[in-house]
């Protein structure tokens, strides 16, 4: 395939802000580029009221990293830009060549901690700032509202149905996402072959319209596609004609050996139409035909409609997953913890917006029963902590169970090179399923859930006194 | 450039929902593919509470449309999901051929109205609907957003500053929707490039941390950069250290021949520190140094900044503008209006969600002083109506005067072929402009818009009351 107008390269290095050039350059021109730099990358608010964040778009993004760089035509048009030639010439031969220490791809995590440190020369750190931030903050913010509506679901089929109201390309890495937190299937083909995702799909009133009754069309729907039947039920009337004929036509289709999959409800009292459809279904002696509903669903509905006992088999939700509604972004940022071997602090007026100097190792600790208890940030190099400071409110603090400590962060990219394979989608849901395990209920809960306990050990929060009094009060 | 796994082509037929897919092998197997369809685009709410929105995206739509198609890699890739070999033999040599009227690109428009009509073969215009919704959506949501900016800032400088917060590559056409709603530059040089957009781009606060001291970095800055020279002042204190060491720069650029070209602000009260700000610069002779200021704003946060006359000369605006907080998604939608000649409807408890049948035009009133009165939606090949019915409170009626009535729809596409070009972004935010100024004030307010008036025709009356009495009620 020729590349075209209609081709993105995702390792293109123009991904990015223009002021990472400008700084870039800068850099360059005080050939401060190689200068030993360490970044952190970490978000401040749980986005949707909740009690965790599921950390996702890890497993795409280093080989974007690996493979990023600028392309001649990139070059020219920089150079138009009015960047400098020498500048661009290194620009050309770039290739990421830091190290990153991050947590696992699915990890539970929580506010403040560092998720990922990247190391390496000031440039290159600097180049991937906003690519890095865009990949983990969509995916992550996805990944962490898919994981509740999960929360919500039970264990029933969720099939993700966003692409027709994503933001845009978003919708690929949105089904990603969904996937690694929680969700069966997508019905966005694009991404079900990119990410080996199961695809599903069944038809849209259209179908029922462009036939000459609703009956004709249910009949036409199970002849093409007798392995994949399922019936929209709402076109005209659920409960009496919509339901009724999906009942004729399952009988048909049991006649020839065939079995209707599911009917499925997209508009109307989801709780009341599910109720009546399987008794009318059940009654028929279709206890095995599942009932599918759909509609503007977020995990909000679907735990009401559990409560009502509402005996739906799957739910399909779209809008609110891709785009993460009504969020739609987390606000992870990128900030400058270490150079050449000194840690450095951001001031603010705001301590909560004071950043953590230094490189960093965050611990989670576990008891006996395997659940997570709170997690600590301390210096990379310092012994584990028995003790930690609550980070704003310092005179507050909680002992620790050093045996019960889990270090979070572990080398993942060495030199420019992943230490690991872009994980399928499905294996990060694998992690997430098991780690939700180990977090107790009531960090799971909608309604102002148990803020989970994150500190910070002795000798970091001494080096951020240092640092804020050196540099200001 | 070789094609790899960094690759996206647009154009891809898999972008697109299954059940577009099962539902055109469904029509392929009863040959009803060629059966002649036509679906209407429209929306029913309005984004952010407004009056308003922008449609957008039909530029970047139409060559995607024109050039989709399925490779035999995707082909191969369908036949193991189960797709059947003859439906896969059509779909391999599937060019979509149908013809499309629309609004223009930059149109204003109101919930209900068909902004844009697709015709062609039943697959054909099934197979498209979720790339259309999935751009057009998209790109509507957040030019929407940018207007609403736009009207906030006046003439001020507005830069898009969202890739890092965006929803993946979402990040990339929400640029180009920024820019046609009424920005005027964009941090992302991706975007900028493909789109050619003017790129801007400052520091961070990393720039600052990384120097010995700030006074040194805004040096080491000025040297690289003089003739695009932004100074961040915010790293540790604004007042006492930033815009001082910042004014000391701007002096020694000055004896050089060079000029500073501004200040960011990124954190504070923006108000409080505009207006020091300007004194200090205005006091030491630098006039002519411009403010900046960013820090999670949207329309309201401008308007407010606005209001207590804080001295900024530009925004950038990131979170809100790139993802269309706090609406995240237009809801948008695709139905089918009618079939092989037929008028066709979608039937629901609610008339709200009734569609309106058959092929349509959308008549603009345009009144002596050239504003925008109301909207009346129409049969195609009727008469301009002069009078319209609410469309749901049908007891209510407006007379129109057709002399400034301005037909919306125009044919933009026939047999697969775009009948225009790709606009640039800026030539859509040229027309957009030019609308918003026969928009009438109340409109586009904030707080409770008032709601302008979208009515239909008689004819388009009486045929959706015979088609609900004839499916149903």
């Amino acid at each position: 395939m020729q590349e075209n107008s209609f081709t993105i390269q995702t390792n293109s290095g123009l991904y990015t802000d223009m002021y990472e050039l400008a700084m870039a350059e800068a850099y360059f021109k005080e050939k401060k580029q190689d200068e030993h730099a360490c970044f952190d990358y970490f978000f401040r608010k749980i986005p949707y009221g909740g009690g965790y964040v599921i950390f996702c778009g890890l497993g795409e993004l280093l080989p974007v990293i690996e493979a990023l760089h600028f392309n001649s035509d990139e070059i020219d048009w920089l150079h138009k830009q009015g960047f400098d030639k020498e500048f661009l010439s290194w620009l050309e031969a770039f290739r990421f060549k830091g190290t990153i220490r991050s947590m696992q791809e699915g990890e539970i995590v929580f506010p403040l901690e560092p998720l990922l440190e990247v190391e390496g020369g000031l440039a290159e750190v600097q180049i991937i700032e906003t690519l890095l931030l865009n990949y983990l903050n969509f995916q992550s913010l996805i990944a962490t509202k898919a994981a509740r509506i999960r929360y919500a679901a039970g264990n029933r089929h969720l099939s993700e149905f966003g692409l027709r109201r994503a933001q845009g390309l978003g919708g690929i890495s949105a089904s990603r996402a969904a996937i690694a937190g929680g969700f069966d299937s997508t019905s966005n083909m694009f991404a079900a072959k990119k990410y080996d995702i199961k695809a599903v799909g069944t038809m849209a009133h259209s179908f029922i319209q462009s036939q000459q009754d609703e009956l004709t069309a249910f009949r036409k729907f199970a002849e093409a596609e007798p392995h994949n039947c399922t019936l929209l039920v709402d076109t005209y009337d659920t409960l009496k004609s919509g339901i009724p004929n999906a009942i004729k036509v399952a009988k048909e289709m049991k006649e020839k050996g065939q079995h209707l999959q599911a009917i499925r409800l997209d508009s109307g009292d989801l709780a009341y139409l599910s109720k009546r459809g399987r008794k009318m279904l059940d009654d028929a002696g279709f206890q095995d035909v599942h009932i599918i509903v759909s509609n503007q669903l977020d995990e909000y509905l679907i735990k009401s409609l559990l409560e009502q006992k509402a005996p739906i088999d799957s739910f399909g939700v779209g809008t609110s997953l891709a785009t993460g509604q009504p969020d739609a972004a987390l606000d992870g940022v990128y900030k400058l913890c270490e150079i050449s071997g000194e840690p450095k602090i951001k001031l603010s007026e705001n301590i909560q917006k004071v950043t953590l100097p230094g490189r960093k190792q965050v611990y989670r600790f576990i008891d006996e029963t395997n659940c997570f208890v709170a997690d600590a940030i301390a210096m990379e190099h310092g012994p584990v902590p028995d003790k930690m400071i609550h980070p704003f409110d310092v005179e507050k603090s909680k002992d620790l169970d050093i045996k019960g400590a889990e270090p979070l962060l572990k080398k993942i990219m060495t030199d420019g090179k992943p230490l690991l394979k872009n994980p399928a989608p499905k294996d990060v849901a694998a992690y997430v399923q098991e780690r939700m395990q180990q977090l107790p209920d009531e960090h799971k809960r909608f309604n102002n859930p148990h803020i989970y306990k994150v500190g910070i050990s002795a000798p970091l929060h001494q080096l951020r006194s240092d640092l804020r009094k050196k540099y200001k009060m």
